[in-house]
């Protein structure tokens, strides 16, 4: 029985734990049999919206591709030229947006980030109200909070190198500096999902750059939950130290709404790139690795390297950044075909 | 006898009443089996061209999924990122790039209004003149006099809910306010077509936003000759009073124009959002509507709710106005499969 | 066997005379079965990736048609709102962007021309590094130094009209005036190619429209090779006299670059313009076709009409330039095909 037809996908934690591994197991089949497996035709002639607030590389190229191997096509929208209502602004509601468009389309996938917002949390709530109104699922591709598809292909990558029974291995979600002042998406949407396959996940990061609370403390039920471990520290011996899997990062601090509201983008992007550069140590090199259980090295991509890692590591033999990216594509259909496929 | 093969579709009132009546057969057809109408792959592998000149919503979502749908792909193409000769400007002839398309593609959509033009009737010149040189069938998607797909939607959406035979309903075309300044071609499109299957036509407006005489006098024909009528009213009580449905929409003087020459796009906005908010009470409210015959409301959308319509009558039972909107899809498949599918 | 899969594009000197001859054989195959080819489903549901660095008209739009024919899909892809690195500016590596995208799509095509760039040869060297990284064909849709798409379409044209063997034909590729401020690419191609063909290859500019060297060396190392001839004059009445296809066409001189770099792109611009139009003469016109051997008119496109070549010429019955035009999509075919093709 397919009872995930239908279902919205905002975060993984939205989702049973049964419900993940079945779209992983369908992600795998999909990776074996690229082409021609029985549901490689299930979006026949369906459309996919994909509506992009900010712009994207490898989710757009992900999304449409994985529509057009299911023999449907994604639509690439951005919203700035849809006259939508926004404010006080006249323009059409997002009820009435979302109501139209499960008229032409078996899926919506939404992309909102910090910079086209106003505070943390604003994006959800707009994915939210276009599920209340919407008749088909929607997906995030990359929210404020949230990042299901690229926690759904991290952990399809940790399966393919480390091993398909992820409980016990150490996983550290490590910041990482560079000038690109990263959303907290893709890291929160890592936390959650790992420690729901119950690793043993150590978040590490230089004093200030704490998460939201919330998604924190689903972490600690999570880990609780699945037998795992859950801990946050603030030294990097400590974070690489046995390692079985190290994923560096960037992300902003939570003050970048408030000074993106005070001072504009561009100079709220300027504190946190100066900030970010007083962490000389929190890159990820072959010395911090050598101190892993040969640690698997994995990025959301696109990877800042020798800020948030060395080339070294980057392209070493444990790298699996290339997978990952990979799997993006291949989950991304998993989920479109159970939540959107049509029944044969 | 396909007879529409090849033909261009720049306004209903160009096609002869048993080809539009055969267009929105095949709609409906299209409606009750979407995905495996026996011509539904009319398409298969063919290109259609989308020459947004303007930006659009559910034109652009609702082309690109018809052509899916047929088993086809619309091309999305913003003339601005062409080198077309414009004026003086050096640059490719509409002759050479018509010619060119036509070895390319199956048919050709385009949108222009307003903003993109410098005097009323220019659009579609220049659509005349697509269609010149084109050898396949061009389509306007919304162009300064006319909205031929949307006023087949429209009729399909009647037909669906006031019934078959529109014969002697009485419709009522209202402006309303808002401040979203609105292109003609909706509404000249609507009441061509609505007089032409025999309703009994009302447009009402407040003094001073007079549509196209020579509009107004085809409307004048063809209720005489579909055995109906059609009047001009500037009292909402006399407009709204019997009606079978209602269909608010806001538009623009033909000063418009005028004005941009003038003072700017911007400025000539501001000249007619202030206009028009004088008349306060110009938009269709449970009020008005308890005047009606139970009438249906309808819009072509995107609807500027509570300056338009009231939210209350909007999201009533007797709002047709998704379904309008759904019916883009299926008129438009219905077009393209008979205007430029392949015979088997 | 298919030898040319897995195959870069970057010019049709980079490919063997057979190679090209297997291409253009293809390509007539796919004009006279225009859908229903044994090789019409050769992409079938796989992505290829349009690189869109410069705009474009017909480039993309039969790109995007070639893949659609074939069953497959071709994305349109703008890396301006890609987050690549470009200088000192964080982002992400042509490496990783190229290794990614691999796992994707089954083919690039890159247009990179003259406004994006800093100095002759550097977008070549963009598509070369894309090449070394990617695992799937890099394919030139124009840039700096050639367009073998273009190349191939115009042999290809001249072999519908000129006759199958073009072996002592005098092909004149001819400098026009005009204010477009054109590439070098196809004129370079087309002299390269036009030489292996074995035609007789005349090359006519006004003083200062020198091309790049290396080329014309190439030009006459092909000459000999296929036993043709290979001459750069300065004269008009030499140029036409007895020949057989006229190429007209404006080129940039090698001053643009400095220009640019000193005084910005508009500047840049109109200092070639300025140039360009002191050579008054320098426009094919029904006089100077007089002196031909009744020869068939040809461009790339978009034509400057009235400066690169008369209305008269352009729209006369030895006119070939939109035959020309739709070879792209069949040569684009037939190079997909090949390269990328799914073999059954």
């Amino acid at each position: 029985m397919n009872d995930l037809k239908g279902r919205d996908l905002l975060c993984t934690q939205d989702w049973s734990i049964e419900d993940l591994q079945r779209t992983l197991d369908l992600a795998f089949e999909f990776k074996a049999n690229r082409y021609d497996h029985p549901l490689n035709n299930c979006l026949d002639r369906r459309t996919f919206f994909m509506f992009f607030y900010n712009p994207s590389v490898r989710t757009r190229q992900s999304f449409e591709a994985a529509a057009t191997e299911l023999g449907g096509h994604a639509q690439f929208l951005e919203p700035k030229s849809m006259r939508l209502k926004t404010g006080k602004k006249a323009g059409e509601t997002i009820q009435d947006a979302a109501n139209v468009m499960s008229r032409y389309a078996v899926g919506i996938g939404i992309r909102i980030l910090e910079t086209a917002l106003e505070y943390y949390g604003q994006g959800h709530e707009l994915l939210q109200e276009y599920a209340k109104y919407a008749s088909v699922p929607i997906v995030s591709m990359a929210h404020d909070k949230f990042h299901p598809c690229q926690g759904l292909a991290d952990v399809m990558g940790y399966k393919m190198h480390a091993g398909k029974d992820l409980k016990g291995k150490k996983f550290v979600q490590v910041w990482g500096k560079g000038a690109l002042v990263r959303s907290w998406c893709s890291v929160q949407e890592s936390i959650l999902i790992n420690t729901r396959f119950g690793m043993d996940v150590t978040l590490a990061y230089p004093p200030g750059y704490d998460l939201d609370p919330e998604v924190i403390k689903m972490c600690e039920e999570n880990a609780e939950m699945a037998g795992g471990r859950f801990e946050i520290v603030h030294d990097l011996e400590e974070a690489y130290t046995g390692a079985d899997i190290v994923y560096s990062r960037n992300w902003m601090t939570s003050a970048f709404y408030d000074n993106m509201a005070k001072h504009g983008v561009e100079k709220a992007k300027q504190i946190e790139i100066e900030r970010a550069a007083k962490h000389d140590d929190w890159i990820t090199t072959k010395e911090w690795m050598s101190l892993t259980n040969d640690a698997f090295f994995t990025h959301c991509g696109p990877v800042d390297r020798n800020a948030e890692v060395t080339d070294e590591v980057c392209d070493g033999s444990r790298s699996i950044v290339y997978d990952v990216a990979e799997n993006r594509l291949h989950v991304q259909k998993a989920i479109m075909a159970l939540t959107m496929g049509k029944i044969e």
